[in-house]
């Protein structure tokens, strides 16, 4: 792929400060690229290294200026590399068709358009729609669906009667529909509680690696549309994260948790089950959220509380010795005080 | 299944307040549940509910009332649903035998009572009992044991020489004796200890999907008899984890911990190496546990403390910044007094 | 095998306190020896349990006594047992060969030394080198390389292009190459941002179970040369891991962090995106670290601060609550010298 720097400005709606005609060939890194390359600055930390930059152009939001360096400046640099990387990578074909080597059971019900590879098990009862991806050692249980033009990278399970949508991306070793986490007379019996429900994933959704995501007990976990959830997560039963959210890295949303739309949760926070986080609420990285959250708020710290407060709270532990010091020495000093006011009375 | 309110209650030994004859076909959570369903009420959190469920009939507690509803009262309603959901979604059956298309190695001993989907692996020397169910992309190490009526999901790995007792069941992405974490010189020369123990998983136990559990370095690593663990839990070399005892997800436990027995460890919490948990011990979820636990304690936090402990002292963290400005006040009111007073003495 | 004490310490350089002629047939843990057994201790935590240990001689470090136990005395105990173990227990030969039931795409390149088992499936384009060990269920995507000796166990996936080295160790369940978590307008449109990266990998790695690894948004994700990596492992995209580091178990490293050589990142920790962590720097068990780390500091808390910051202000946090009321104590008692202060004056 080859465009000039004018041809690429016009498709973004962005505009040139510098020498439009230069030839972009590939898009890079700011440290790795070089003549040739269009690289981007998305995150103001890597500003500094545009002075140092070998490539031909950098993409940027207006008000950035470098001196010396041809610039693409556009709304969003960020979005505009999504549209970018799409034109210069465009994704591999997948020839159509189901392997001798996969195993659909009688009565699965598995589109001669979509892609199954050697090594696939589809059950019975089970539909695949067209255009649909299947990697080696993918697991569709009986009566599973999956939806047109859905990926699923290899060793993924879906487990029996679950429901995935379509356009779904599932990276590899995903788990939908394993049993939630219900014993009755924890620590004594643990008697199983079983798990007849499943799990409902909607168009357009996105799962990491090695995450987990348990089937209702009763009814249906439910990850709603737009959704994108990153690596080694755990969803438990009967939770329902609303459209368009963000699950970072290593987060756990406990049973029965409600998520809105749009909420974000930064990696390795935990939600404890049962509650509900309303629309477009942020919780930072390791947040503890412990109790609902209404709709909006900026949230940190385990248990949660605002982002502010939680700054104000950070700052001073490291100045907890030296808080404790200082108490120490005003008793002292107060103690002092009540002595000598003790003597004067005498 | 069709069952009238009144078998329930016989069945569960519970008693019925309103109409015993009402005809119960489904269990559905109380938002769902309609004319013909019964729902329960198990978590506090959802009594209110009660008043506007559809249900025909809600299983309570002792002590729960609704005016206008019809209850079946049960002593522990958790425990019942556990019995009702066995009762009206019975498992599927599989059907015996052992698929051409797995491989079964010649030296493996795999019962023909066994239900061995294909795309299963078994090595030379592995056992597995009658009425076990390996789903496709099982693997079993040489010399390893699979139990009678264990079910191991799609994707599970159990490595060289370990052992799974009867009734297990490992769900999908499980890791039984994966290398533990031995590495002599660390962040120098991280020469590698070899792992030549293994695991042991004993009777009645249940593993969450993808959860990870090291082999030992010498000898076991030993979940007992009846341990629950949820998803993405890592049990490293030589842990031991007591009868009975409950992991949520997410948990940690660091080398040679052991666990007594009805231990119950909440979410994404974490264990240091070599420390002794003692029966019955509690500990909240995130609680960062340090130190030998004695039997019986209810402990938070991390470093741990006392739940109580923990409990005040999370309620102090968000007033540091106050305590703070408090402190600073003090010290300039308490010069001032220590000022008048220097003056008096001149 | 058996050797006699004598023999083993000469080719460990060691020497022998009692009797060396006695003969060693296995090395077992202190509690689990006996008669035949050499035993060692390598964690002071564990030398009162010498005197009660059945085994036969006791492998520990100069300084250490018994009296009336035949010791091996070592300069690093540790360091000995990895060498023993590799003695006394080899590994098992694997046969090499390409079996007639694994997927090899035409244009892979396979070595027919290579020891592919059943259920591989290796793309086109891709290299795998003599000597190495793909078990069951391993998927190597496109054009993707694995080098001379690497053994992937069962499950592993390494997606397109991907680059593993010489005599690395991917244990079960491993995902090397998934997309990084690269969304435009998060919580809004989540529009993906391509990820055209890679992963490499460099010799003599060994990645725990269930780990993911993302691959590059451009360019790399890199894992130097000898890096050690625990289970359930995050790393996100365009990470650099400098050479030899150790990350330990739930570790999550986020995007374009960059971590120097021999770095220590214990369990559990966290670590935010585009930071530099210096040489030899060692985070403690679940420090979150949120900005660059000089070389060699020892860092620990949540946000980080210093390991010895850290230890004092952890033995406050419990102390909070007392602190508070000692606050308010005071309050009162100044209050009160105020007031009579004031009266004098009238």
């Amino acid at each position: 792929m080859k465009k000039t720097l004018n041809e690429i400005a016009a498709l973004l709606n962005g505009c040139v400060s510098g020498d439009g005609e230069v030839v972009i060939e590939r898009i890079l890194g700011i440290d790795e690229a070089g003549p040739g390359d269009l690289t981007f600055v998305a995150n103001p930390k890597y500003q500094k290294r545009m002075e140092t930059t070998g490539a031909a152009a950098i993409m940027v939001a207006p008000g950035t200026a470098c001196a010396g360096k041809t610039l693409l400046i556009v709304a969003d640099p960020y979005v505009s590399l999504s549209r970018l990387l799409a034109l210069f990578y465009p994704e591999d074909e997948e020839t159509a068709g189901i392997s001798k080597d996969a195993i659909v059971e009688a009565g699965a019900d598995v589109s001669p358009e979509a892609v199954v590879y050697p090594g696939v098990h589809v059950c019975r009862g089970a539909r695949v729609g067209k255009q649909a991806v299947l990697y080696p050692g993918v697991f569709i249980g009986r009566d599973a669906a999956v939806g047109e033009a859905s990926i699923l990278h290899p060793g993924v399970t879906v487990y029996r009667r679950c429901l995935i949508g379509r356009r779904v991306v599932l990276h590899a070793g995903v788990v939908v529909g394993s049993d939630g986490f219900g014993f009755a007379l924890p620590g004594r019996e643990n008697r199983k509680v079983p798990q007849v429900g499943y799990v409902q994933i909607d168009d357009d959704v996105e799962i990491g690696a090695n995450t987990t995501i348990d089937r209702g007990t009763l009814g249906r976990t439910w990850i709603q549309r737009g959704v994108k959830i990153d690596n080694l997560v755990q969803i438990a039963h009967n939770v329902v994260i609303g459209e368009y959210s963000i699950i970072v890295a290593q987060v756990g949303i406990s049973g029965s948790a409600q998520l809105g739309k749009g909420v974000v949760i930064g990696g390795q926070a935990g939600v404890v089950g049962h509650i509900r986080i309303g629309d477009g609420v942020m919780a930072a990285a390791r947040a503890g959220v412990h109790k609902d959250v209404a709709p909006g708020r900026i949230i940190a710290g385990s248990p949660h509380m605002s982002h502010l407060e939680w700054l104000k709270m950070e700052a001073c532990l490291p100045k907890l010795p030296e808080m404790r010091g200082a108490l120490a020495a005003l008793q002292g000093r107060i103690a002092a005080l009540e002595g000598e006011k003790k003597k004067e009375r005498l």
